[in-house]
């Protein structure tokens, strides 16, 4: 069967592939410490639960309408307003099937082939997928390791920008060094992005898994609204990315847009599990608080053992579920320089501890010559993750006896 | 904001303005008899409305694999195998959020710009939108009144092929018209793919929306299951439209590109929702059985009906859940010649019938001379049918009263 040429340009997440190698390890009967997962292991809360239970027992399951039933619209706008002083109605949201669909629906609506989009580096593979897969070229910016976090390379990214470069996709609350942008990062990301004429995806899927003081949007610099489109996702905050349930918020015009892509693709997203997403928003949060709290204290104790480790050396993330840790030095010392794959496996058979490098989060940077793990705590326990990182620790100092 | 020129080649479903329309008037507090709705107005089974929520409570609530819970494709391959007589494993399953995404991932995989691909019109308006909007020639083919029911126009489908014609999209169990191809239809169509190289799209969607004993599938005859790519949706069977879930079946190397594709656009179908899709297939079929013989009841009643109006005629559909009657007479006797939008505008106001036309269905073809309504008798009981189409034959009768 002839395949479409357009489907050589399709990316893909290469972090499956370690799930799969991970898994393969497990059945072997070996304790596999699993740090690669991006997702949860935390229940959807009780009453978010029950809310999709009674919307089905009232016969919620129909179609509705394509762009979200109307009180879940003006409630999220109503929901976002609040935490991010922005001013959107039911008209400026499109209920989706998950944060994903947003990153393809905004490549489709407004970049044309041979636009340029700016994207982050280390990043989520997707947006670089479905630049290149709708025609786009894909300029990748990257972050500068500066008093204990990441920071976004502004010099690099405004030094890349040229005519043809049209749109932005931001990801702060950043996936997988966990850094946050501050408010003059945002101020000054915000001016680059209005002195380009440039139009911004704002990935805030982490927005509200952040762990100090309130977070801030930088859609409220000046101007961002007007030429931005959020990603909201559900799946996160409530422990429901199994649900698949998202939003994008933007100016109507381009929702409606949106929405009409959702026609063609979806019809509309499910029908009573927007009435779970309704509960999710205007129930008790006592949930979502305690997970949060579990999480911080995941990533203080991951935290504490790996800047334990010699040769390793990690930031504290501010938002996320993730670490990142620069292993440059350990690489080196266990003699595997640059190769990720190969120590990967070294760690998984010797240590039996799985994650994500650098090179899953697409390709390094010139000039990029620090090595780098995403090591998610979302999946793992406070004892797998003490007893996983303890057996990493073991690993660098080089006691562990080889298992073949 | 500039907005990609891809946009203007999307299309919609212009049905739902006519059920906008419908709203409307009712919210004057007109009685209005909705026969515009594609959906049902029966509740999702218990047994699978359960299945759904032990699955939430036992915790399916994360992610699960990019192409479905193992259990689910294989249970659905199996159902799919007994049905129509193939031999599709877990491997040619990807499950989907509803069946239509099957339509815009099918075309992807498969279509090269300029490409051209044969689609039903009358037919569904996604599939001509998704083939223009991925840059293919849409090539209508068309169906002949015969013998008391539809059949396609083999020669003039046969005509239009040309050495850029890829594939095509056929319905059988054909949304508007109800028609189903006899064996011996189903026979030709299939030599004619295999004779051209043809790969197919099988939107099966109503597969068991059927009246006529047991169906069949255009997969089953020779050399098909290696060219086609089967929609298969849980939606109409077991009234779980709003619940989203359906799959694409096909050639393995096909359905690993098209969960490619929900790599990008969806990481998942929402995990749960497909333990309930287990149990509809393995549980209790006896609400089914039940809708199915209610449906038969109103379209038998609704048949009658319309049959004694003058100046319209109806076929009885062998499947689906819809009535394509021929109103030429009735809309040349009340002066609106084929201007169906004030016809539809008269009716929905003197009769407060609301309805689809052919129009809502593509553009009628060159030499297509008469004049059809779409009337869905899903979304409406016994009671509203006979009512409205008593309403109906009054209307066509003359001796109704302007409202205003």
């Amino acid at each position: 069967m002839r395949i479409a040429d357009r489907m050589r340009d399709l990316g893909t997440e290469t972090a499956f592939a370690v799930a799969d190698r991970a898994s393969a390890q497990a059945a072997f009967g070996a304790a596999v410490y699993p740090f690669h997962l991006g997702d949860l292991n935390f229940r959807t809360p009780r009453n978010i639960a029950e809310a999709a239970y009674l919307a089905i027992k009232e016969g919620k399951t129909g179609y509705c309408p394509n762009a979200g039933i109307a009180p879940l619209r003006a409630a999220l706008a109503a929901d976002v307003n609040a935490r991010r002083g922005t001013s959107y109605t039911a008209d400026n949201v499109s209920i989706q099937p998950g944060g994903k669909p947003v990153i393809g629906k905004f490549i489709q609506t407004l970049m044309n082939p041979g636009d340029e989009v700016l994207f982050p580096s280390p990043g989520y593979p997707i947006y670089e997928s479905q630049i290149r897969y709708f025609g786009g070229k894909a300029l990748p910016y990257g972050f500068v390791a500066k008093e204990g976090t990441f920071r976004i390379d502004l010099e690099g990214l405004e030094r890349s920008i040229s005519p043809r470069t049209r749109l932005i996709i931001v990801n702060d609350f950043h996936n997988p060094t966990g850094a946050v942008c501050s408010p003059e990062e945002q101020g000054e990301l915000a001016k680059i992005v209005r002195r380009h004429d440039l139009v911004a995806l704002l990935d805030e899927a982490y927005f509200e898994i952040h762990y100090a003081g309130v977070p801030r949007s930088i859609v409220s610099q000046p101007g961002m609204a007007e030429r931005s489109v959020l990603l909201y996702t559900f799946g996160k905050k409530f422990a429901m990315t199994g649900w698949r349930l998202g939003a994008a918020i933007g100016p109507a015009e381009v929702i409606a847009l949106i929405t009409r892509l959702n026609v063609n693709n979806e019809s509309c997203s499910a029908h009573f599990v927007q009435y779970a997403g309704l509960e999710a928003l205007r129930g008790g949060q006592g949930e979502y608080e305690k997970m949060l709290k579990e999480l911080r204290e995941r990533r203080d104790a991951a935290l504490s053992i790996l800047n334990s480790i010699p040769g390793v050396s990690c930031f504290s993330p501010v938002a996320s579920f993730y670490l990142y840790p620069d292993v440059t030095e350990l690489m080196d010392k266990k003699g595997f320089g640059g190769d990720y794959a190969a120590f990967a496996e070294d760690v998984l058979v010797r240590a039996g501890v799985s994650f994500c490098t650098r090179i899953h989060f697409g390709e390094p940077l010139p000039g990029e010559n620090r090595h780098y793990l995403r090591l998610a705590f979302s999946g793992i326990g406070l004892e797998g993750i003490r007893a996983g990182l303890n057996r990493l620790r073991e690993y660098a100092a080089g006691c562990q006896e080889a298992r073949d």
